[in-house]
């Protein structure tokens, strides 16, 4: 019989997988979850929330790809501990962060905020605008998404800089590595991006402690997942004036309550977990090919290291 | 005696300039207006607005620089037929108009303007994103300024096109010229981006006539000069709802008075002429290199053609 894969997301887009599936990879038997059929005839399962008892409702699960390109929604206690877990690794991920990230940056660069503010107020009044080449910005993360984000930024000619856990390489970027390295880099980073995994390494990261170290004045894009923010600390250094703006892709919780505090903060802007979304079509082509290599015995792209949690 | 050189715009950038002279070009000999000693010394004028009276008050005037990008703020019928006029072509221009229309097209691409009136409504609503290469971008101008904005624009994988009198060359852009390829031009632009030149051609240019021919829904980023643009045309075409957004550096007039119609136009975003500034250190250097060509009688940088007017 042919393999077994079940899609359980957003019913639309797995519409949309279910039609690449059958055009493209006739092979594997695709089915909607909750159409899954006989359980046990299972072998892959793509989620974005893995069912609470997978381990026992699919007892020949052999592979499970995330369809976000973050893990930290699966709980890894209760997954069986030898099951394969790739991440989505895809070229519309990568390409709708670039062009969040790249547009913050620049909303926050060019003082877009302040002339939205001066339209409210009828005032036409022109705000110096520094060179890229002296405006320092800083990405915290150097995964796929932040190499692409910061060879971006670089080619606008921006003043940049990258912090991760370990030693990586970007081309005219000054790398960071380690927490011996962190303050550093905090201590130049005027526009600060996160586009850090969230791990237990990671929760709480950005903090009033870690806000009090960048220069007066800097600004926020968090990118990252909703719990690296301490939400009570952004609105502090807001309030105070050491932080200038926020730029807030994820909240938490998700979505945000309309009484929540960050609605109506003037420094602060918020879009509802829209900066990189998967392409159904790029993405069903990249779970396929993840699919064959594994019946190949090959290395699976986005293959998830448990002991790091990404 | 050495040459004489006058400075007639923004008196802060003019001390910007006499240092840059003084240390560079100690050749020159720098004056800011109104300090210019005897006028029938003076051979070199830079000036954003030059005095009405040019003609007779700088009998021996040789060389005139425009301090912007420009110069349809210049009177030709005024000035002296023969007397050489040169723009400024200079890095910081274009880099600031790079930053300022990639913002723009991210800004309408990723569906900011909803967020934003969705933020104020405290609601989180995804909208879908399409990718880049499905968006149809528009330039109209293909001057120096057209070229740059359309390379970045093309790295974002956009589906570009170009407009202009005269045939141009883009890689990966669709280029149209002349007014019989006009039309088709318009038809396919989604995100439509003025960067033309004033002239008595392109006065009104952007007007009831042209947005009908745009997709329904499409968006206007105007980064040329106020005059072109018909502002009741574009009011209607909002309110219509043909027109979805419109992004605008310039008006007509400028500053915009308090009480215009399109400061509180919920679908407009203003800003005070800012997208492109000459940058004070390397526009001073830009004219040095001028001046030292048309000594050593060299081809001038930014040349204008009165009969064209550019």
């Amino acid at each position: 019989m042919r393999p077994v894969f079940v899609y359980k997301a957003d019913p639309q887009r797995g519409r949309q997988w279910a039609e690449i599936f059958r055009r493209e990879a006739p092979e594997i038997d695709f089915r909607l979850w909750p159409e899954v059929g006989d359980a046990a005839d299972v072998r892959f399962l793509a989620a974005w929330e893995p069912p609470a008892d997978l381990a026992t409702r699919f007892p020949n699960l052999q592979l499970l790809l995330s369809t976000g390109a973050g893990v930290d929604q699966f709980d890894f206690a209760v997954l069986p501990p030898d099951l394969p877990v790739v991440r989505m690794v895809e070229p519309g991920i990568v390409q709708g962060m670039v062009e969040y990230v790249t547009h913050a940056v620049l909303d926050l660069h060019r003082d877009m905020p302040a002339y939205r503010r001066a339209q409210q107020q009828r005032q036409w009044q022109v705000i110096p605008v520094r060179p890229a080449s002296e405006r320092r910005i800083g990405v915290l993360g150097l995964g796929s998404l932040g190499h692409a984000v910061l060879d971006r930024l670089v080619s606008f000619g921006f003043d940049c800089a990258g912090w991760s856990r370990s030693r990586h390489d970007v081309a005219g970027v000054r790398c960071h590595a380690g927490a011996d390295e962190l303050d550093g880099f905090l201590a130049r980073s005027e526009i600060l991006v996160c586009l850090l995994p969230l791990t237990d390494a990671t929760r709480g990261f950005l903090n009033a402690a870690l806000f009090a170290k960048l220069p007066r004045g800097a600004s926020l894009v968090h990118v990252g997942r909703g719990p690296h923010l301490v939400t009570h600390d952004l609105l502090q250094a807001l309030d105070e004036g050491h932080l200038a703006e926020a730029v807030l892709d994820v909240t938490d919780p998700e979505p945000l309550p309309p009484d929540h505090a960050l609605w109506p903060h003037p420094r602060v802007r918020l879009t509802p977990h829209i900066a990189s979304m998967t392409q159904p079509q790029t993405a069903a082509r990249v779970a396929i090919d993840n699919l064959r290599r594994f019946e190949r015995g090959e290395t699976l792209i986005g293959l998830v290291d448990r002991t790091r949690g990404y």
